[in-house]
């Protein structure tokens, strides 16, 4: 293996993600943390249980790849047969690994559990396997050299897999020592569709540039991330910058964040580092953007609370919302969003309130308030310490429910950010 | 292609799903579409726009799978190659097609923009190819036969992509006529672990059964999921119902809900149907059970409004926890629970209200009250017409913060559905 030239290939194994409508996520985290150590992952492919068609995708991936990483089909049910078909890839047994059962054992011990037999199927390897220890479930993994290639097999759970990765996966591939180093940088940008930002920034985006420049979007707003290589993680982190510093000017109002964290991280390291706390009257976005910060641990340290304010009443007895203004402007306006703000930042005693009421269809839109019409407001403290609620209006693209309150919350967090 | 034996596989095409952390929520989707016509969809290959990887992926495919629908790399910009690759595999040339390029310009002059010369890459096709409209967007697909399987190309944009499916795949799907008529059913069990479910029901999951039976965890739940098949669609479905009727007895108290839909629309359709009105007073779960259920159209019925009570103030302001219960049995506590459903159903004049109150963690638990441990209430009318408030505790296993607090949000699903 030359420096940089590292092929690898991912597989999520599992009928639910090929035939129960779930979606394989796994694939796409384990790229990214691939990535960041400067290995392009080639291909992913899912398959379902099904001996055959998992025998034939996992060799096919470990002829063509260097490294493959799977995940799924650990369990300890008949159905999950990842190890029996991996050792008959290898045309090996199964051992038994006594380790991984102890582990297993222990498991089951600190979460004062009876085993279940079948659990014993868990500790079963492929006879040239060595196990990886699995130190937040049951199922541990494994590791071995299949047709030339390294293939890691990870539990399918999210949680498990993702510290199985970091804990033997990411070391490793460290360790084989062929790895450029690379560098990362992201720019979280609102307001452009996906197109206009792809012409703005054509130039940057032609292949073999470095970094490596890319637009995804997600949830109304959109990513510009940046990859470069180069001797050093510190030279590839300097050309990130460089490339960031032509970005800006060209983004101007657009770019609201930036950072590789995810934007509500973002949201609450702002409010803990400002000591400011914060409380949320939802309408339209109907409890999201408080169940997106309390995501977090230690969001207690900034969020107060929130009045998820769905028919009229409540925002009139919740949030004190005066009933002649929702008589003469209707639910969603200004002065109705001002007046939730404002209520949210008394009730709940915070440093700051945002309020959302809007149409997230699909029924509700009028000629004047078609679907996606959302008003915020923003209360604070003015300079006599009373509250100040400034409130405006965003035409959210109707391209579904789904993706108007996303976007409406994505809103939200740019608010703060700014 | 003999009934019941079609083989099918579905590619994602890409650089921003296999590098740039965008998840692949096409083939999941094209899946279900398929499933629902009785073609079980073997395999999805993400992969992409490099063209090596793209025709290998596409070639291998065909060689396996009678029929193949690949989405993605129909954009104007010379980073999108499926069209060019899909010729490369046929060893022919692109053609124009000109009923392609008008339609393209009458979608721009819909929406009275001027055509930019890099779309006419889009109304290139294979020799071959037949081109499949596009009533939504500029890139039409094409429909074309490889290595003797049926390749359909569709746009990578989720939205186009499905009235693509719908108006051209699903339709061709149907006059191949080879299809086995299917029917799935699924209970929904929250209580054993996985492994204890999977020696219960152990005898029904054997390969080669039909109905097939399968376990998938997600969020605290289990879904047992039957996929049966027969002459007839009614008949299939008579398979699932028998098979159905024996495992109920051996779910017992486990079984909550039964149907394909999403657990909260079941809960929906059930308050809508009692015409039951929902306020929910959360706190560890942070305005998750109201962010799920208002994401449903419609939900407004049903759901009245929520506070999120994260503070002690919040609970005394907001719900009128009295100050007493808090100081004598702490945040974490049935009497307090009890006080928050009474406070949310009485302020909301809802029919009904649950409450939330546990320890997420990671940090926060003690020893009487490790993270995990969670009290709920639900607060109902008694004959008087005044608040009745029923508490109880769960100690939900301690695997993250999200798991917790998934595990809380279906133990109020649960609460609603018995």
């Amino acid at each position: 293996m030359t420096r940089g030239t590292l092929r690898a290939e991912i597989i999520s194994i599992g009928d639910e993600l090929v035939h129960a409508g779930l979606v394989d996520t796994n694939s796409s985290y384990i790229s990214q943390q691939l990535g960041a150590l400067g290995v392009a992952v080639q291909r992913f492919t899912v398959v379902g249980d099904g001996p055959d068609d998992l025998q034939d995708a996992i060799a096919g991936a470990c002829r063509r790849a260097d490294v493959v990483i799977a995940s799924g089909g650990l369990g300890p049910t008949l159905d999950d047969r990842t190890r029996e078909v991996v050792a008959k890839v290898l045309q090996e047994p199964l051992r038994f690994d006594d380790d991984s059962w102890q582990q297993v054992l222990a498991w089951f011990a600190r979460h004062i559990r009876t085993v279940p037999d079948s659990n014993r199927r868990q500790a079963e390897l492929p006879q040239s396997a060595t196990a990886l220890a699995n130190s937040v479930g049951t199922a541990p993994g494994f590791r071995v050299t299949v047709h030339g290639a390294e293939l890691f097999v990870l539990p399918g759970v999210p949680r498990e897999m993702k510290v199985l990765l970091a804990d033997h996966v990411l070391p490793a591939l460290q360790h084989l020592g062929a790895l450029q180093p690379t560098a990362q940088a992201c720019l979280r940008v609102m307001g452009p569709s996906e197109a206009l930002l792809g012409e703005r920034l054509g130039e940057f985006m032609l292949p073999g540039r470095n970094p490596a420049v890319g637009i995804t979007a997600s949830g109304g707003m959109l990513s510009v991330r940046l990859v470069g290589t180069a001797d050093s993680e510190a030279a590839a982190a300097t050309l990130c910058e460089q490339t960031a510093a032509e970005l800006r000017p060209m983004l101007g109002e657009w770019l609201f964040a930036e950072g590789l964290k995810e934007v509500p991280e973002l949201v609450l390291e702002r409010l803990v580092g400002q000591q400011r706390t914060i409380a949320f009257a939802e309408s339209c976005t109907g409890g999201l953007c408080a169940a997106r910060l309390t995501d977090l641990p230690g969001s207690s340290q900034a969020f107060q609370g929130g009045v998820v304010a769905y028919s009229n009443a409540a925002k009139l007895e919740l949030l004190g919302v005066p009933k002649a203004l929702l008589e003469e402007h209707g639910a969603v306006s200004e002065p109705v969003a001002a007046a939730m703000a404002a209520g949210a930042r008394e009730r709940f005693s915070a440093d700051c309130a945002i309020a959302t009421t809007g149409i997230a269809g699909p029924a509700g839109g009028t000629d004047d308030k078609p679907v996606g019409t959302v008003c915020f407001a923003l209360a604070t403290a003015d300079d006599s310490g009373s509250t100040d609620s400034k409130a405006w209006t965003v035409r959210i693209p109707d391209l579904g429910r789904l993706s108007v309150r996303n976007r409406a919350v994505y809103e939200v967090w740019r608010t703060l950010l700014l």
